[in-house]
């Protein structure tokens, strides 16, 4: 086989037959997940956004409301979680189930929880991750409660 | 080029260059949402499913509760819309938005409005499509409001 007909092969070979590739893909994507719940937990969510998309294009679906970009994302979760008589409280994710769609997405469902002084809310979500040039990052988050 | 490597290189090939390959991805889908809603619109439950996977797999979240199958689903939408008292009013989709994650995954968000007797709930959706044998069908359907 000529080399340049060989690189061409290279990725699609290596996605379909790569369980290591697929099990990489989804450790990446969970620690993603923990590094958001933990950075969470510590109050910091400037380090919590960094699982997600830093664009205009990035897009957050809660309840009726769509949010649109990353710092719209970022201003949104300031004004819930962090303004006057707020709190973040700890946040857990259960039932994570990630499935990857080819190999530069994914569709990752769960359960979110939080506990606050006086109110434990919860729901579902839906993410959809994309492999960018600098990881995989949450393009899309459907949120609801 | 040997004839197997050309094969081995044509889906890709096509994908990647396929304007009108994705054009037709695009029209598609609507189609079938437009039929969802042609169908919900004449009371026909058995008929807006038919854009649902036919899957135990297929899983809906609305809220904060997961249905998982295709009969479930099929269930939870007559004893909501079809049980004592209800109805099924009338349906509309607006603001589509078609994303498709490389030849055989789709994202498309949107916002679904129904118009009842005496109330009009509304909210966003989140669908991912799969390319199946029988065509494009939603094989995760995260609903808010």
């Amino acid at each position: 086989m000529r080399p340049l007909l060989a690189l061409l092969l290279l990725p699609g070979a290596l996605w379909a037959g790569g369980g290591g590739e697929k099990a990489d893909a989804r450790k990446a994507i969970r620690g993603i997940l923990d590094a958001q719940v933990a950075a969470w937990n510590k109050g910091d969510l400037e380090a919590f956004m960094a699982g997600y998309w830093k664009s205009e294009e990035l897009s957050f679906f809660s309840g009726k409301t769509k949010t649109k970009g990353w710092q719209a994302t970022l201003d949104r979760y300031r004004k819930r979680y962090q303004g006057e008589g707020r709190e973040m409280g700890k946040l857990a994710f259960s039932e994570l189930d990630v499935d990857l769609l080819g190999a530069d997405n994914a569709l990752v469902r769960g359960r979110w929880q939080l506990a606050l002084k006086k109110d434990n809310p919860g729901g579902l979500f839906t993410l959809v991750f994309r492999r960018l040039p600098g990881g995989w990052r949450i393009v899309h988050d459907h949120t609801s409660s």
